[in-house]
């Protein structure tokens, strides 16, 4: 599918057209990510319902996919990052923009456009959204993830709170490991093995584990206090960058699992994150 | 909170009348189960809205819990279950009605009022549901589960199908664990180790693992072609029997863990359902 070709369908809606980004007043980094994330999910739900008809294709390994919704929506946000900010880097999921700056401190845009695609693909409702951070100096400084099929908008900069849908969210009060809800996000089959000697331990003595296999999903879940916990042995920063603003600004923390800065073009070394008062029985529970 | 009180909220629907189910026409187990779970499916999507306002209790453990809206919905269907079915047996999750019926082989019910409770409490959308299963001869005759937050309703009468609002609906067809969509149901703390034990070498060959912990529902989404297999150690017969049916009559298979027949009132060991195709795939990953 070719953008051009879904956009003939579409009302002249000022908000897709690239003109008006380019000729429009300069937006900040938050009203650039609340317009784009708005207008994606939207176009994401409208994909969902139709889904059986897209195109899927699996990239390094079978259960890796991705489809034509993924693609358009990577290529319109990242022509519309260009057009407003002309200068910054962007690194996204598809097509050969995974690479990392060569300088982790210049201003960075880290998009994931479809987060939880196999869910979207095989109908694991509604755990799939969009992703998209802003990063300076190998920090989020505003990020944002759009739920299509809830309709939830999480945004937040960096020292102004987090918000849902316009209100501002917080994380859980839940303060013992026995009483708390954890992700354990147990990722493709490369990483089981791995994931399962990390985290056993936190396993057993979790109150509840959960996995859905979709981690600006699950980040969001934690920041609006529904979720507690949520760890991944090795995860990109385009899954995790927008959710760990939102989680650290709603009151929670985000670290390694080896407990050592999260930063977004570090070597990976996994995640976990947390409402904050779990996060030290959850370090002392994982196997690093 | 009292039936009562919440039903002069109701505006006179007949369908909420004890004395119109008592005086109305001998209905069919399907067409019971398929009233009942409509008319529930509203009170506790109600419920949720307002889930903060409820009276939350922990049962045999802190994470094991049981609401207000529980304990109304079961109150209010068993209430109908004896009206119009008064010689019939029921096994529920609540309130002293989980003990087996003397003789297996009597006209028995099994509900769960909410399935999932934990994720009503926490706001785990839409995981969790409603679970009715009538039951003869300690075999699945006719079953029903709603979802409350989608509105879906799944329906299957022993050798006529399954149904999802009205419509055939049909298992997967993938045939392989490699490629697979696979619930491992962690349950609660004390199932953990035996949980990890049998399954994790099913857990590093699956395509994909999730766990949502509201069987009903998983199971559904088998008989929806969504998931392909579910597997937990050792489940009540109220929270599989009705998606047991469900999936058998989408084209699907259930079993013990080891293989032996799934029946509602035999010593419990465990439930693996699956796509059919899977199933001894499952079987031989499965340390039992």
């Amino acid at each position: 599918m070719q953008w051009s070709e879904y956009n003939s369908d579409l009302p002249r809606d000022k908000d897709f057209s690239l003109a008006e980004w380019l000729s429009g007043p300069m937006m900040t980094e938050i009203a650039f990510i609340r317009k784009i994330l708005s207008n994606m999910a939207v176009f994401v739900r409208e994909k969902y319902a139709g889904r059986r008809e897209l195109t899927v294709r699996s990239k390094v390994n079978p259960n890796d996919l991705v489809t034509e919704a993924d693609l358009a929506v990577q290529r319109h946000v990242v022509d519309r990052i260009r057009a407003a900010f002309p200068n910054d880097s962007i690194v996204a999921e598809e097509e050969g923009l995974a690479e990392y700056p060569p300088d982790a401190n210049v201003r960075s845009w880290l998009l994931d456009p479809i987060d939880g695609t196999q869910n979207f693909v095989r109908g694991q409702f509604p755990a799939f959204g969009i992703s998209l951070a802003f990063v300076v100096g190998n920090e989020v400084a505003a990020g944002g993830v759009a739920l299509p099929m809830t309709g939830d908008l999480f945004l937040a900069e960096r020292g102004a709170g987090a918000f849902r849908n316009g209100v501002l969210t917080r994380v859980s009060d839940v303060s013992s490991l026995a009483l708390a809800r954890v992700e354990v996000d147990f990722g493709g089959p490369m990483r089981r093995a791995n994931t399962l000697a990390t985290t056993s331990e936190l396993i057993r003595r979790a109150g509840a584990v959960r996995c859905q296999c979709a981690a600006a999903v699950s980040l969001c879940a934690i920041a609006a206090g529904d979720m507690d916990a949520y760890v991944h042995v090795r995860l990109n920063p385009w899954d995790y960058a927008a959710g760990q603003l939102i989680v650290e600004e709603a009151g929670g923390a985000a670290s390694c699992p080896d407990g050592s800065p999260l930063r977004p073009f570090d070597a990976k070394k996994g995640v976990l994150v947390s409402n904050g008062r779990l996060h030290d029985e959850l370090l002392a529970a994982i196997r690093g």
